[in-house]
């Protein structure tokens, strides 16, 4: 296993430059006086692609030599990971298949497709979306960017906590969603490199507990199918990811939907930006744990903003 | 009839300073492929109280002598101004009474309030609003900030275009929503001042469209209630904003309620920011003709975010 450095991060952040975002950090006074805390909202939604993930993807498809970039890449992911990698391969202009749940939203279908992805479809399961995967690639050859996985991804990722820190200084805390742990394991791979008082939080859907189950037993705990309104946040540790988390990550809180959906509605209302309900999961958490927050400098990372318009969560009754 | 010159806006920007965002101004890649132009949008969705409408009611406000303010404000408005006068009456702590229709969005009365807003309720028509008003100021002595025909509402919002060309430079077009024309007029007012050469634009609902037929025709011409889902500019021009509008405006562009609400879709999936109906009106025009617009800077003002995110225009159907 390939451990990436803090010196992969800081080749990452100068190889991405040209095709990332360097995105804002948005306050609110709302939302301070509701939580007792600063918070500084790092807003991956307006990313390239609509998440961090085009970070992580870009730092792989940029760093292929010319022989492999010409045969391509694929993927298999949830969602925003197949539009960062159709996104960054679009911009290089070399071929990309993913392998994406039939379930996945409408609009990121449509975006994969928009930026020239091939999408082969699967059940929505980590079991058929990994068979499926494999025939992919035994059919094409391509190179394999697993969406959170690979040292690459990783260190694409972890460009966003490292202009946080940039900018900000060192805060208090960090909290991020966790899926499969490509963006938090960016962040404690950063911050443990260049502001390791900084604690850093995980903030997970209780409907999909896998990793707070995880870090509890000591070793990856993996579901297949778990049901949560946050649907970038289904998919299980990895051997990489679970490296960084159960190595730097102070906590996992837990949400419930109802929590998150309505984290998600404050963000809408009171910030006026979209972000989708995996983004909203580190407030709900904030919300529910003031005594951790109360008082102190803590960095949101709003992961991402690729939300189907006609399917609001706070809609559904 | 006071007309306010290019001092009172430098007055009034140094006096809303303190109370009111400098609002960031956002670009799209894909919404300039899309129109050919390059847009820049001004994105007062993310002003105190959730519109531009914040900076005119700062500037009448904090204006006050002590013995005026003492007694109070109040106003009518189709929400937004309603909003911001409570704002800013609340950051001064002085009373504040507002006259809204009984048809105005949820969020905005309780916006209102929450700021410390008294709401009195009227019937959805001009006529009904201004009656009713007329007994509010009799009843307390109030000092009347009207939402537009008010040359201290008008030097506020005319810091808006201020921030645009100190960021930017002279543009080359600027467009508006354009509703009571408090905004325009504004924009007006700036751009003849410091950047004569940028053609300014009007964008109006069809449904709504009384400022067109009022400048093919010479003179204001008001309609009582139109219908459409721009609810912020149904209101009708009045002397002072005519008298900025009819003298720089250079067309008004109308568009359908689709048309609207297509745009309004775009710039939250594109932008992934939240914006009201009227703020998509330009972009609506935009779109609707190109030929105004291609190859050149366009500042673009996105007016207000103020949602009921449980009523989204295009789940109408």
């Amino acid at each position: 296993m390939e451990i990436p450095t803090y010196d992969d991060v800081i080749s990452a952040h100068a190889r991405i430059a040209p095709h990332v975002h360097r995105t804002p950090i948005l306050t609110s006074s709302f939302l301070d006086s509701l939580t007792g805390a600063s918070l500084f909202f790092k807003c991956e939604n307006f990313q390239k692609a609509g998440a961090f993930k085009a970070r992580g993807a870009s730092n792989a498809v940029f760093g292929l030599d010319e022989e492999k970039a010409a045969v391509g890449v694929a993927t298999h992911s949830s969602g925003n990971h197949a539009l960062s990698l159709s996104y960054a391969a679009g911009k290089r202009g070399i071929p990309v298949t993913v392998v994406m749940p039939k379930t996945a939203p409408e609009p990121k279908k449509a975006a994969v497709q928009g930026y020239g992805g091939r999408i082969i479809e699967c059940e929505p399961s980590t079991s058929s979306r990994e068979a499926v995967f494999a025939e992919v690639v035994a059919e094409t050859g391509a190179e394999f960017v697993h969406p959170y996985n690979d040292p690459r991804v990783i260190a694409g990722q972890a460009t966003c906590a490292k202009e946080i820190v940039e900018e900000l200084g060192p805060l208090d805390a960090v909290i991020v969603p966790i899926g499969g742990g490509g963006m938090i394991s960016g962040c404690c791979l950063t911050l443990s490199a260049i502001a390791p008082q900084t604690k850093i939080y995980a903030a997970e859907p209780k409907n999909a507990n896998d990793a707070h189950r995880s870090l509890k037993a000591g070793h990856i705990i993996a579901d297949d199918a778990p049901q949560t309104v946050a649907d970038g946040l289904k998919v299980p540790l990895k051997e990489l990811t679970w490296h960084f988390v159960s190595g730097h990550v102070e906590d996992i809180l837990l949400s419930t939907e109802d929590e998150i959906v309505e984290a998600m509605r404050l963000i809408w209302q009171r910030m006026k930006i979209v972000v989708e309900p995996s983004s909203a999961v580190p407030l709900a958490a904030i919300l529910k744990n003031k005594h951790n927050f109360a008082g102190k400098r803590v960095g949101v990372i709003l992961t991402g903003g690729n939300v189907d318009l006609v399917k609001l969560p706070w809609m559904a009754a």
